[in-house]
């Protein structure tokens, strides 16, 4: 789960699911009826240069410093995930969402055929940036592509040019869809999202209407008066029964959120040269 | 989940589903699909005079550690659980099976209206066994009721004694049902399991056939021909689709697994004098 | 460690020890060279009515959660603790600061014979505030004992007749000297401090010299300037080695920190009537 | 901590320092007064083919399932390690023993320069075998390049070839002295030391005297009797002060235990052709 707009504790976002958009869903993907929480993490920006990541292997809702933490957080830009691991270790290093600078970036899918590929992945991968790589995921080593391929200076270029990249490093080794993802990156002003896979059929991801039109579809929900205008989540379920809140972001796409006009555009890898 | 028969290497008990009677479900009872696990426990008998236990808030399916030791324990006597907490903390010491000297002790469900009773149910226990209660659960405090109504001497007695007791409390605080249970406790020889709840309809709680049956009706499942003849699963649900596989215990029903002849009665809480 | 003063960030109080007036001292008893950490805790005032509290059995150090949130936090009280076990389980409920609405409370020390007075002097916790314990350890139970003999309203008699009760109780079980403590609660203005022992041989206590005097004394010290002119600490161990910066709170002392004049006086248990 | 000889129950190597030639430093070791433990590790060998590894981010003293499983395990070769984190993640997969098939390893001191290197030495890792790393220590990756260079065929050759690689590498970045080291390595059956550094002042590494002859020298040592006559210890300090007891490693040496004779030679790193 991705919010972006004012500044919103982030207890509302994640624990009072009766009084938000996010609901009971986001309730149980933080763990009441979760399958196999493989460890949670949640970033925000606050205080100094560079966003804070409070992440654990333990199920989110019974870790009771998540709670205390949630209810002194304020923040602007806030990402939540729930891992389901495909196979590497559960542990705080190998939770999302992942940090570099200022770039938090978490990742629902698989780089399929990972096991076989990582090493020439992982070799891609600008020696300059090679030592940060803190976990063992799939999903870290997309995040390190990225950035390699210069997501600080071109966020939908480079996601293109990694999942190309991948994608033909998996055929080379058998595998003939390498890459499913829906994908969330922000550098604390924008919020980038992808939903991509190269079987073209890709796991879900919404991204709520405007706050305003809300409030006029359904002026006696509480929360949508305590959100602010700009106030945007992006999720991977359509959360809480609220007709014409979530709108799906369209098969092999891309988008940003960000103060003023979003976007949403189509999404292709970019092949190696 | 409790097994009596002869030692048995516990990985195949508890991370083996597709060759054992345990099967996908309690595969998903330690983790994959686990609504909510709020910590697990295993206990089993080895060296020494008092059973080991190895308890943690981990999910079972991520704890690395639990698999490492299930490969290396054989027991005649095991007993595993999923907590589900009713609202104490989840920690180490909440989680079940809870041990004083030879005996183990898990129980599902929940003592109604504990918060309010807690106090006075911890004032009725033995003030010698007192300072062994580690935890803050309901079914830790029925434990040492039951230890203090004389487990070790008259376990159908005892734990009759200690139900009886807390619905006495119970309905002093003005509350109609208060105990809902199955409950699994052993001295190492011998496994005890209950079922009954004041509303009467109980929680499920089922037991597996003699081998020698199930091996004659179902020849060709192999892990049945790898299990001794005195082999005896009780559990929450009925795991593998094996016909003829699973009895229910009746509702408001107690028995008792031995080497030998098992027996079943009718269970009725006896109220204080 | 306690802080009271103008808000500053958690992340300076207790990770910056070259730049801050905790040092090295704190940097070790937070993990680098702690002599077995069972456990820490740290709670400061923020959002909301209540204060919150950041606990955890994992060493301070490696705690990669603690580093990120208290980069984020600023408080204008706060209080770090990290255990050392007297035998209760090591676990998140047993961990200091423990807390009771604006009530924070920390200990060091131990009450001799818990083991076995543990049941009588949770029986004379009030009954209403019984069920808000959540661990197993002395340091709690003489919290509760406190808030049952009107902490919140004449916090040094309180706690004198919570002390009294517990050396009555502790020699009638023919423990000597029941009592070794140093403590610290605060109820978010405030902060009451005691060093009392029932053998009148405390554990230390030390109180920092008002900022203005020491920026007098070392103007080459940067962070002196840094804090403002409310700040004052309480700790265990005079920590950084700066001529004149730490004050001994005497023997069978109580203190009180707060806006404008800060005051010290003797302590003395109140016994049962 | 290594131990071979006849089987003994963890339990009285790990947690019986009174009554046990590994006394009070090895209690400390495990984190009485540990400085720092970031996690530690058991290896040993039982059932199955290849060992158990028990690790755990949380203080040795303080993991109760630690205690638990100690109890019922007996094993003809332990390996035991509190780690110091030279920098990298404080997590499992950091822990030491680290073990690829029947081998288990455990390195004390650092790779300097790893940051920079750690790149370049993963590359060299047998690509069949890179996908096994799980960790991101340089512990880690020197046990892979021993694997690398035929650990299981010659150990002490595999192991001078890696180090004469990881010096090679490192000299090449610009660093003086990049190894410093104590291993530990097994396949269950002999148990391998090295103590060697590039600057030629190592670690300090100790191995126990013949069982046969301690009890000639301190007959009323009660648990010498207890010990096997092949029992065999390695240890970074000299722990209990018993004369005789303690041979250091000379420096730059390494050595094989094993049923019947033992053997110490030089060692010489190779140097990449």
């Amino acid at each position: 789960m991705a919010y972006s707009g004012e500044p919103i504790l982030a207890e509302d976002l994640l624990f009072r699911p009766a009084h938000s958009l996010i609901d009971q869903s986001l309730h149980s993907r933080l763990g009441a009826t979760t399958t196999n929480g493989d460890g949670f993490g949640v970033g925000w920006y606050g205080e100094g240069a560079e966003p804070a990541v409070f992440k654990s292997t333990e199920p989110a809702w019974n870790d009771r410093n998540l709670r205390e933490v949630a209810g002194q957080v304020r923040t602007p830009m806030l990402l939540a995930h729930v891992r389901a691991s495909t196979g590497t270790p559960v542990q705080r290093s190998n939770c999302h969402p992942f940090r570099h600078g200022r770039w938090l970036w978490m990742h629902n899918g698989a780089i399929r055929g990972f096991h076989e590929t990582r090493r020439e992945l992982l070799m891609a991968v600008d020696p300059a940036l090679f030592a940060d790589i803190e976990g063992s995921t799939d999903s870290e080593a997309l995040f390190f592509l990225a950035l390699t391929f210069g997501l600080a200076d071109d966020p939908f270029g480079a996601v293109a040019r990694a999942v190309g990249f991948v994608e033909d490093v998996g055929r080379a080794h058998g595998v003939g869809d390498p890459v499913q993802m829906t994908v969330a990156t922000t550098d604390g002003d924008s919020l980038w999202i992808f939903r991509y896979s190269s079987e073209r059929q890709s796991r879900s991801l919404f991204f709520s209407t405007e706050i305003a039109t809300l409030r006029a579809l359904h002026p006696e929900v509480e929360i949508l008066h305590a959100l602010g205008g700009e106030a945007r989540f992006v999720v991977s379920e359509p959360l809480r029964d609220l007709e014409g809140a979530w709108n799906e972001v369209p098969e092999s796409s891309a988008g940003v959120v960000r103060p003023g006009k979003d976007e949403i555009r189509p999404f292709e890898p970019i092949r190696p040269a």
